[in-house]
Parts: structure tokens; sequence; C-alpha cells
């Protein structure tokens, strides 16, 4: 069936980040909608984030284009132009090539969940300004600005305390036909200033 | 900025389908929101249907990837294997090549919104397997299905009564950060039996 049975699809928690960069996707879970359907050319993801969980660190892409809609809850954009609020509906776009390194975090009280559609160029990169780190698709890698390679993760390892490792589970998450107040769960203020914030999110420097 | 300021996106409303196949598709409107937002390398369309608008023809691509997310409000997915509702959340995948013929049609009495990714693929056809139609997306022409190409839509003409021409506004559509019950307007049944179809859909023959 075309229709995607969202229940059906493995969700996918951890990153391949390198230590001390993991930390920030910890409460970040993914569902690859795309693949799961059948398709190729492009990339598409549901992710979920806990609050106080980003998306990614803080990047931009070489070669690849990205757009981003929140389905639910309240997520903040965070850009080289500042933060801003998004909520369901609201949508964000990233040209290819353009170094306005982006994510989006959880600042509020509730999970909120977006949908992030990606092509798949294999000769990407990604630059991510406020760390010591840069992405080569190439090679799948990891490296230092200065070139050096980060060691890989190693899944077999006993994972740090709250550090995620690759995990995949098909349990966790409930569908409703508005994913928007699931479980009753208190939604937080719609803005907070910068003394009232969320965890703190490593590597978000800015 | 990347985030997407919606209200200063034209909303599109018309087809360039040959008649008698565009009056399938009055009621709806749609918004580039990825070229809107600088990218290229897939479309990114928020489509509304009003009652008894469809998002299509039924049709399926031979190169293009295509996917979608209802937003707000419920459609009614119709392919070859039949009728299924789509509430908001709910997600389908058409891979490129795949015979299965598609499209979403508002059964309700409230407007509907979805998200559309496709890839761009400059030789794409696409087949319609209820009617008299192809397209060529090398030449960007409609044919009959033995080649004899149809009439371009002339949007000079004055249109006839109820059908649709291209054109473009900024008015129309409000936003809110839950599009599920604007307006107060009432929802139709989740469900309809054969007998208590909302308007007929030219085309939909099967």
């Amino acid at each position: 069936m075309s229709r995607l049975d969202l229940s059906s699809i493995p969700v996918r928690t951890g990153t391949d980040y390198p230590d001390p960069f993991a930390e920030a996707v910890n409460g970040r879970s993914r569902q690859a909608l795309g693949d799961a359907g059948g398709i190729t050319q492009f990339g598409v993801n549901l992710t979920e984030l806990q609050p106080g969980a980003a998306s990614s660190q803080r990047h931009w892409h070489t070669h690849e284009d990205e757009f981003v809609m929140v389905v639910s809850g309240e997520l903040t954009l965070i850009t080289d132009e500042g933060e801003t609020l998004m909520r369901a509906g609201d949508c964000a776009a990233f040209p290819a090539g353009r170094p306005n390194g982006h994510h989006l975090v959880n600042r509020g009280w509730g999970t909120a969940l977006f949908l992030a559609v990606g092509s798949r160029i294999k000769e990407d990169k990604a630059t991510y300004p406020d760390i010591d780190l840069l992405f080569d698709g190439s090679t799948g890698s990891y490296t230092h600005r200065d070139g050096t390679p980060y060691p890989k993760r190693d899944p077999s390892a006993a994972p740090a305390a709250n550090l995620p490792i690759e995990e995949e589970t098909l349990e966790p998450r409930v569908y409703r036909a508005d994913h928007g107040e699931q479980d009753g769960a208190e939604r937080g203020p719609t803005e907070r200033g910068p003394t009232e914030r969320g965890p703190v999110i490593p590597g978000e420097a800015r």
C-alpha cells in the first residue's frame, strides 16, 4: 500500500557524531519514511525531539538542499540570523551551498515532531560553524577542521551515561490524528528568554 | 531568513490539463514552498483542496519519486489497491516507475491541506490510467494515448464556467498554528459510502 503504516517503521535513536558532540542529539528519534516507502531520490525523515534535544549540531551542506516542516509542538530554529520560533505548519528551507548553519532545538516542555526532506548527494560536505567538526559524505567520516579524523563511534562499546548509540526499536511512539497534544502533556511557554532556557545544548555556543 | 513566510508565497490555482480533465482540480490551490525557499533539487508544494477537489488526475510517474503528508483535514487516497482515508500526519510514498496510479480527493466538508514532495527529472512521463491522457516531461505536453497532442490551454481565453485557468494571488489563505479546525467549519464524516459521496470527480471512473 502506498500509505505508510508509521507504527511499522523502525524508530532510530543515537548518532554517529564523535564525542563530545553526540550529547546534543540525546532525545532525538527518527523514522526514515522515504526509505520505508521505497523512494530513493530524496530522503524523508520524521523526527521527534524530546525537550532539550536538538535536530543536529548546527550545520550547512555544500551540495544538498534541505527542507523542514514542523508537524507538532514547537521548535526553535537557530541560524546565523538568530533564533525564531516554529510551530506546527511552519516551514524552512536550506539551499545547498548557502553557508548558514541551522538546526532545530526543542526548548519547550513537550515533545515536538518535524518532517525533514533532503537530497542525497555523495560528494556532499557538512560544515559545523560552532564546533571543531566537518563531515565528508564521500568518505562518510567526521574530521577536525584541520582534517584530522575523529575516531569512529563503536556501537559495541558501553555508552557513557546519557550518551546515545545507534539503536532501533518499534515501540515507543503513539500516533494520533492530531499529534499536537498527545498524552495530555503540558506545553511549554511559546517563547522563553535567555535566562529561562531549557537544558544547555553542547556546541550551541552562539 | 530560512523560515518561510507562507503569507508572502503566491497561491496558484488553475491547471494546464486539457479539457475535459481540468475540472477535477477545481478547488485546488498550491504554494511552491521549495521554490520560495530557494531550493532546486526537489519540489515542495503545499496544496489546499476544497471539498470535491482532487490533487490531480490519478497518475503515476516513470522517473520521479513522490511523497505526501496530510497537514490538516481529511483526504481519500485512491490507488490501484483501492481507497484509504488519510488524516493529519498520515503519509504516502509513490516510487518512480511503479505503475500504481494515485491521487488524493477531498470528500469531506472542510478544506484539507497536504505537503507534496517530488523530484524533478526532465525525462519523466506521467500515465493517467483512468483517462485518455499522457504527459511527456521532456516536451511539457499532454497527448492522447495514441500520441496525438492535445491543444495547449490558452490562458488568455475566457474560461468556461467553473473551469480554472492559471492564476496567482496572495490573498486567500489564513494560516494558524493548528490548521485543523480553522474557521470553525464543520467537518464531514470520516468515511462515506459510495451512496453518500461528495461531488463527482471527472475521470475518477474506477
